[in-house]
């Protein structure tokens, strides 16, 4: 025989004892191992698991070849706290107190002049234009790489009002077997957001575990342009793309180019993602977040009677259609054993 | 020990059994197989293969971990042919053909008049606004799906007038391979292409293995509407984005978030792209596919005193930035042993 002829056999004998180790390791892991530890028993978890099942039994009418395993989720409210402001929202703030030396004219005009003097009445009355001024003030005029360290230095330094921590520790435990759950069940799992794509790129790898290229998110028009012959990025005070209601299932055909499988929101901006979703043909999970818990975490509706604070609705209209479509409504009070991984 | 655990650690013992296996395996494989084996040996095909191994070598200085490995591929001229037109030209004019009946103003109404008169020499001259006249008239007002569908039946039917073949056989086999050889390295492959997003993923997993999350085009823009109750995307006689020459740097920033380490194009469309891939640190690839081989496929330039025919030009400002810049060019006719995998 000859010498590769040898390693031949060897690798082929290896890799039948790899293929049998790789049986043992998953029946073990199968028995051993709940992959959603932190969810309490009941309908809501079962959904998932039986939705799981059902798209990855082969012999199954729900079959779904690995590759086209779609699943989408809202960021804001959804994987991480969106109370009392979204996290993005904290850093346009804080942008523009650190940028207001330069802007005079800005402690007499709106909506900056209400920023700097902290009227909170003022600005939880702020239209959407006055927040895409405030976006056009401070997310943009530098390079994308510029712009991606100052987010990335916020974010290091920046703690939640409550629960004095960085915001990337705010992220709901539950949610991150979800995804976890379906990565290894051969599924892409995509960030959908209302939020800055540039933004959330920044920590949704070492966060999520999603790559930055699997996040879908608003952005502003950029330039190409050379600094010192080298090629570079301007972020335009421009609005480019808004990824929200209908933005949503428009970004997800636009970025994604496939109809998800799975989809999970928590407000009315996610209402069209999982129509969408929900349109497609073959096994379908869609479900809502409802923030019905204040004592661990918050509690908003105005659906069910929660209270309407402005920030990430979950109306009655969308508690309505959820029923109607059979979409799954996820109490966090009673459906997450656990919500934040350090409790 | 209890049951489990004796599963366990046969899995264990397996599992480094596996590791073995396919240590030596790989070792086999790679002395026997050449990954391209289209290419002619020489400095071009060198560069790619020296390219891999510096980007997967552990212990070199230019080593990147998989997730972050992202190459990046201009479509027309560069995987596949674009001669006498791009193929999405070609189904653009028959469109105007089929649809011309319900549109009795385009026999006198430019740009339609000339493509139902067949005028080459005025087609010729179409500007930029003459093709997105006749992309919005072709391209939208249905609904995605029902486009895809089009697009797929177009593809299934036409052929090519030159090699009598659809377009999805004129691919070229060497760039095939280079595809193949990146993934196989752990690269995410994309399409970055001046063409239509939504047209090149109707064939680009079936024809090059690249899923339509990872194709990078040009659109339209789309709305969110209800057709019986179920919610469809219109297709808007309105341009979105168009992914060409800064747009190509624009597009690759907007979609995949990460900057290319290797990048692959053939005209002045995929300048930008190429600096902007050779503007990032570590091991770089840029190469640009020169058409100069009549016999076995066209010759174009204008660069090299070949004939400028217009369709995918290659001026000599791009031959001597490329040459300035250290990107590679790639002779069709030395450095590809075979350009059709039909040959």
């Amino acid at each position: 025989m000859k010498r590769s002829n040898v390693l031949r056999k060897i690798a082929f004998l290896g890799l039948i004892g790899a293929f049998a180790a790789l049986v043992l390791t998953t029946l073990t892991l199968a028995r051993d191992q709940d992959p959603l530890p932190s969810w309490n028993e009941g309908p809501v978890k079962q959904a998932i698991v039986s939705f799981v099942q059902k798209v990855t039994d082969k012999s199954g009418p729900a079959y779904v070849p690995p590759g086209e395993r779609i699943a989408t989720f809202d960021q804001d409210g959804t994987l991480w706290v969106e109370h009392p402001l979204y996290a993005q929202g904290m850093f346009a703030l804080d942008r523009v107190r650190q940028l207001a030396p330069q802007h005079p004219e800005w402690q007499t005009t709106e909506p900056f002049k209400s920023v700097l003097s902290v009227d909170r009445a003022a600005m939880a009355k702020f239209t959407e234009q006055d927040w895409q001024r405030l976006i056009a003030a401070t997310h943009a005029g530098m390079t994308t790489e510029a712009f991606l360290q100052i987010a990335r230095e916020w974010l290091a330094h920046s703690r939640h009002p409550r629960f004095r921590r960085p915001y990337t520790e705010l992220v709901y435990q539950p949610m991150l077997e979800v995804l976890q759950y379906l990565r290894a069940n051969g599924f892409k799992t995509y960030i959908v957001t209302g939020g800055g794509q540039e933004f959330v790129r920044v920590y949704s790898q070492q966060v999520y575990g999603v790559p930055p290229e699997q996040v879908v998110g608003s952005s502003v028009a950029t330039s190409y342009e050379y600094q010192n012959g080298k090629p570079v990025l301007m972020r335009l005070p421009k609005v480019f793309f808004i990824d929200d209601h209908a933005g949503k299932a428009i970004g997800i055909n636009l970025f994604i180019g496939q109809r998800p499988d799975a989809a999970f929101g928590n407000s009315g901006g996610d209402r069209e993602m999982l129509e969408w979703t929900g349109a497609g043909n073959g096994a379908r999970l869609m479900m809502l977040v409802l923030h019905d818990d204040p004592q661990r975490e918050y509690a908003y509706g105005p659906a069910q009677g929660l209270p309407d604070t402005g920030v990430g609705r979950f109306p009655q209209a969308l508690w309505d259609e959820a029923k109607q479509r059979g979409w799954v409504v996820i109490s966090m009070k009673k459906d997450f054993k656990k919500i934040f991984a350090w409790e």
